[in-house]
């Protein structure tokens, strides 16, 4: 597979014309320097990264809710309610989860030196880790690793994005940049994961920089909103992992605005666009991948109600089994909808359409160009379209499919 | 796969001793017979049956909860209202899903003409579909295999189990008998299906007949609580189909009971085994499955909880290759555990068992040997046991594994 993808490719629909998409990733907003390192975790690699805003920083995380929640988690959540935040320390290799105090007390000892080396408060310090469950940190290592990482500190953002990454073939960085008030302003972000599926590995990471000046309460509503259309509305496996973390930092650099409120519409936009792109580029780069999938439903209830039915689809083995076959298998996606749970519809007024062709209304099959149709599932991309006829509820959600590399790379382990 | 399954072979912990099973199936029920033929559904094999009762029987159903319910489950719903049935008249090779108003007409149209042939009232009749969702029933096909079949009923229930078949590898009969008062009692039945995991095809019937006299709100009370145990508790791939039906048919021929209270309660446990049994050889004979893997919540708030937690841990696409992969990978049981979505526990107070060997506690892993642990998830039926140490809450369920074959059996179509 690896020759084969290039998740930069990926398109988003609906990027505003007003915004530019750059070449760089996170060296591209200025005031956030970073740095990697092999520190001995993985056999071999970059495994860890240190990501440090030179300015304070107001901060916003979104963070699994998984009940299994890592050290890391527990221990970085505390931290962004305070609203500060000037370093990101990230191991991958290890998902520091299920290893008890022991694994709290890993955590923050590696934030104390981390906050030591560059003179900061350990409160200021996040963490995260990525890699196998159950394993306790190989502590001294990562100690020695911040101390190098600390005195390298620089524009190395294409490092960091690899030394994030498990078993995931592509790194995944996004820099946008737009222009307000006569200057430009940057977002910038990397992500690993592909959902939950990597042998032995679970963790979706996201960590989002910018130099704007927004206010904190602000930045987390954004990031809330963001997210919730962007890595919430993906699925790979439909195992929510135990690790996942979403961070924003901000830091002002660019200089105040007049226009708050205009501003914050623009940058609030600009931020779904970052995480709607990585977002994407996670299922492009999911383990097996063959397709990327777009299943969009309208005409539900409500929105959380279309978001059910489309997550079903989405995680429906039948449904991804069938795209991997270039199948134009429908029955499974009728199947998969009325299994949902939602109510409030009537099946018979309900539609389905694959890659454009209805071939579900009133309760039974159209007629439907079958060779122009088996044609169309060939291609790379394959949308599925649900209308409930029921309301005005709707959502959209992106996801693989599942294929034979799923399930070797899920059970070859090196 | 279909040389090396013998899924009568399949064990089920707790048969009563009192309870003696039988080689035949529903052959070995008093008042009961049944034919099966090539209708012309099916390019070859069996694919129409039917089942009929000599005498007026009572009958209690359970169907599907999709909201896209296949057009005979739609007719036999209401029909199995009325408390009393004849015949169930049975193809496959097509669901009658998704069919519309013209589905109805073509279901009661062959209850119909079962009605005329056998001189039976039409609403005594039943009917079940499984096969392909979204095609037309060829009923001219149907209704001429009718007209055969009612010319031939006779003790040939082990080629009606075959016609019910789809992709199963195997037919899948149980039958039971018991003593009370001194004369003997029988229960036996067939089911079809492997969760919804068959190339195109959806599914699970059973059908299940005694020549006990139960009352039917006693029936319908029996079932309902064997069907939450047994079918209700397996999952291949957590796609319910939109045309899961079980029947059970008591038609009385073994005469009056005086102790009734007792009788029903041994009935009832007899009905569980039989339910219990079938469901059990579905998912050992579950498209490409390599192991029958337990999974035993204990401690959970709630028995719903429990039933919720197993059915997350059953249906996780990691939890299943890492068991076809033989890994005692259990970071991937705790992740499932903890996104089930069951609150009121505290993660850190949770045990997780692999085979019996303790492998999480306290929040962290367990010194366990390692070799002896690899080795057991070599075995063919593993166990998955997680304590949540949060209440008295218990449930059980059975799943198979997620295999290269089980992606192949649903991409290859003929």
């Amino acid at each position: 597979m690896k020759g084969e993808k290039d998740v930069s490719e990926v398109k988003v629909e609906g990027k505003p014309e007003w915004l530019e998409e750059l070449e760089e990733g996170i060296d591209a907003v200025p005031g956030f320097v970073c740095a990697a390192t092999h520190c001995g975790i993985k056999e071999e690699g970059l495994d860890l990264a240190l990501l440090v805003s030179e300015r304070p920083s107001v901060v916003a995380g979104t963070f699994t809710t998984n009940k299994f929640r890592a050290a890391p988690v527990r221990v970085s959540e505390e931290r962004v309610r305070k609203g500060r935040a000037r370093a990101i320390i990230v191991n991958s290799g290890n998902a520091n989860c299920c290893t008890d105090e022991r694994g709290v007390r890993d955590a923050i000892e590696t934030t104390k030196r981390v906050a030591e080396r560059l003179g900061l408060a350990e409160e200021e310090v996040l963490v995260c880790s990525t890699g196998k469950i159950g394993i306790y940190l190989p502590v001294q290592k990562l100690l020695a690793g911040v101390d190098w990482l600390a005195a390298n500190l620089g524009k190395n953002g294409e490092a960091a994005a690899e030394a994030i990454l498990t078993t995931d073939t592509r790194k995944k960085t996004v820099g946008v940049r737009f222009v307000f008030e006569g200057r430009p302003f940057t977002i910038a972000g990397m992500a690993k994961g592909a959902g939950m599926i990597c042998p032995n590995m679970a963790t979706m990471l996201c960590f989002i920089f910018s130099d704007a000046g927004v206010e904190q309460a602000f930045l987390s509503a954004a990031l809330r909103e963001a997210v919730e259309v962007s890595f919430n509305s993906i699925t790979v496996d439909g195992d929510t992992s135990t690790n996942d973390t979403v961070f924003v930092l901000a830091n002002g650099v660019a200089g105040p605005v007049k226009e708050e409120e205009r501003f914050n519409a623009l940058f609030g936009e600009a931020l779904r666009y970052v995480c709607l792109k990585l977002a994407r580029m996670i299922v492009a780069d999911g383990e097996g991948a063959t397709k990327m999938v777009t299943v969009k439903v309208e005409g539900a209830p409500t929105a959380e109600d279309a978001k059910r039915v489309a997550l079903t689809v989405a995680n429906s083995m039948l449904v991804k089994t069938a795209v991997f076959g270039q199948q134009s298998n429908w029955g499974r996606v009728a199947a998969a909808v009325g299994r949902s749970g939602v109510e409030g519809y009537d099946p018979r007024k309900a539609t389905v359409k694959l890659n454009g062709h209805l071939v579900l209304s009133q309760g039974g099959p159209e007629a439907v160009d079958e060779v122009s149709l088996e044609e169309s599932m060939k291609k790379p991309e394959i949308t599925i379209e649900v209308d409930l006829s029921a309301g005005s509820g709707s959502w959209q959600v992106w996801t693989s499919d599942l294929s034979y590399e799923y399930v070797r790379s899920n059970v070859d382990i090196p």
